[in-house]
């Protein structure tokens, strides 16, 4: 199935609005195993909005249209796709109950206007009623050509699709598309493909696609069957053998992030923590606060910025600071010792280095980083060199802060 | 000018990117008056491009392409466009050069493909050279029919565009369109608007466009006039009602933050600072630590979670927590005296409050945040009542700190 996604609305013409409808319907469409061939967006005008609509129905089989279904005289789709098909509109009475009801219950004036909203087509049609907005959608469907109208805030497009829109499509599939995500931290994003290319290279179905950012990489593997379960039986075994490759470097699956799964192995272990940062300045901290609960085992965090501030806070010793500097493997370690023991906590986690762009030297360079995990009473620290401007090197260096700490829980568990 | 702006790329038509550069260049275009009729996204297919580029030319005086400039067989908007016009494409040795250039500063080896993309039009084409890839991008005219083809990749689309194709549209247009902003805080989104409605109703050239987030809002000033002079005249007389309307609640203009403008003020006026906090976690110490030269006044930064930690880092007293809880005015009080005292920074910031989802009571509900300044001697403590989810309410005190950080500063200043 060919299919094209239309959004109708001046405001994206203007560029007040970001487009992301589209890129959700397209990725959705391509799970369904559907080729998109076009997005478009055209402004709130009945010629070229009519042009747009027509256009693509000669040259697709299915259309999903986002926007234009408000109630002034200027939203047209379902009007235009009505005059395609040869339809007519007709009032829905169960649709302006639900408009009259939202209108009440978000407390504003439903104007006689909002009674457009409720026009349907009369035969070919199939409302779908909205939960979070006043519009209603509608599929159309005649002669092989679909056309999906959704309205365009995407917290009203997304969920509508997501329930109505797209089992409606999954019935007209012969096959599904079904994807799992691996999450890898610790390796380096052009080192994980390395790794994995062969693995990557041998596959046709499912097929695996590695995307980067901030020192984290994601591979998306993605099967094509008749049913879910198919598919799933499909990723399995190539799954199983990207993780023993990849090893402990896979930290998650599927939609979560790195500090939600340190929190969670935190609050399951029962394990108290505190956090000294320099450079990353409350970066791994606040990160952890994200999490609802932490309270329970994250006991503070320190941002001791000044040298004054890691002897006072942390008791970092003076003369660890005038030999080795302030950036350096015994001060990190110093700092995550003694802001366990100051805070009572069990783990000690600290940052310390050189996030620019100035400050730095030829030997103690921009992008260098220390970071110390003490557990147990054994202190590691690690040294990295990131490149890249002052918060790329911050947000790389708290990504890797928590997988290290990741790993810590890990061999304690 | 009719405008049209078409993006060549699969990856867009699967979802694995959202199409950024259609939003940012529909908002230059407007500012310079040019109206754009359609956004289109096609595919690396050559017969859809060429059709879509043909129909843009049979409708519009400009078109403006990203992507499709890489090395590969399936990059085709160069050889399309050549046709339309029928150019011929030649080899562009200055381009080939840079081009080679980039490869050996970037570590990578330069392939014979790579040599397509120095390939210009014979005759009527202007070189845009990049200085953040490899591909040039090319604007061709003939007959009163503009095509501006650049690269995808946004770091590179953008200053091509701003330094090389903004200038050669600027020329051809009568009127130009120049915005000013005005960042406003400390009064909620809607209320701003209330308080300007007149202000903005009244207007007709420029006009004033509110946008919100998180606490802050935004005025974005806007006027047509023949040359950019006689625009920020136009302005001038606009913005200043507005600021004499909302008085100190402009925080700033242009494009910057409230983090950058308090940083300023603190290097600025030598004022050292720490910041307690709780419900926030770091947020707004990080926030600060975004700015380069921040460590000569911000001494530290406590994420003091626990009571325990409120009364060991900060000299919190057992009996306020015990008396008023740790969400009150008290130990906000307390916690900012505490954090100065105790880092030795002329200025305290602290933040406790209830981020949620849980652990509020009908006296103290999700939400409710404290933030306290201490400042020459004298501590003020300000209640907010925030709603949202537990990162919303998280932004928002961290925000409304730095801003009650900032009003402290300007009446010590």
């Amino acid at each position: 199935m060919k299919a094209e996604i239309i959004a109708v609305g001046t405001e994206i013409l203007l560029g007040d609005i970001l487009n992301t409808n589209a890129q959700y319907l397209s990725k959705e469409l391509a799970q369904l195993g559907i080729e998109v061939y076009f997005q478009t967006v055209v402004g709130d005008n009945p010629k070229r909005l009519k042009d747009t609509i027509f256009q693509a129905f000669s040259r697709a089989d299915l259309i999903i249209t986002t926007g234009g279904l408000g109630p002034t005289e200027d939203d047209l789709t379902k009007e235009t796709a009505a005059e395609y098909f040869g339809e007519e509109l007709v009032l829905d009475e169960r649709a302006l109950g639900r408009i009259q009801k939202y209108f009440k219950r978000t407390g504003r004036t439903m104007t006689e206007n909002n009674r457009k909203q409720a026009m349907v087509p009369k035969e070919h049609g199939i409302v779908l009623y909205n939960d979070n907005g006043t519009a209603p959608g509608i599929i159309m469907e005649k002669n092989g050509k679909i056309i999906a109208m959704l309205p365009g805030p995407p917290k009203e497009t997304m969920p509508m699709f997501e329930n109505q829109v797209k089992p409606y499509l999954q019935k007209k599939q012969e096959y599904t598309f079904v994807s799992e995500i691996l999450r890898v931290a610790s390796v380096g994003e052009s080192a994980m493909e390395t790794l994995v290319k062969d693995i990557i290279d041998a596959q046709t179905n499912p097929t695996i696609a590695p995307y980067a950012k901030y020192g984290e990489s994601i591979l998306r593997i993605t099967a094509k069957a008749k049913s879910e379960e198919e598919a799933h039986a499909l990723i399995a075994p190539v799954k199983a053998a990207l993780k023993e490759r990849l090893g402990n470097a896979v930290y998650a699956e599927g939609e979560t992030n790195m500090q939600t799964v340190v929190a969670q192995m935190l609050l399951e272990g029962k394990k108290t923590i505190a956090v000294a940062e320099s450079c990353t300045g409350g970066l791994v901290t606040s990160a952890l606060v994200e999490y609802p609960g932490i309270s329970e085992v994250l006991l503070e965090g320190c941002v001791t910025y000044t040298n004054e501030a890691k002897m006072r806070r942390l008791g970092v010793k003076a003369e660890t600071l005038d030999k080795y500097t302030a950036v350096s493997r015994e001060v990190a370690a110093e700092m995550a010792e003694g802001v366990a023991k100051t805070s009572g906590a069990s783990i000690g986690v600290s940052i310390t280095g050189i996030a620019g762009p100035g400050g730095g030297t030829e030997e103690k360079p921009v992008g260098l980083v220390y970071i110390g995990i003490h557990v147990n009473g054994k202190t590691t620290v690690t040294e990295y060199r990131y490149t890249g401007k002052r918060n790329q090197i911050r947000e790389r260096a708290a990504f890797y802060a928590l997988d290290l700490l990741r790993k810590a829980l890990q061999d304690e568990a």
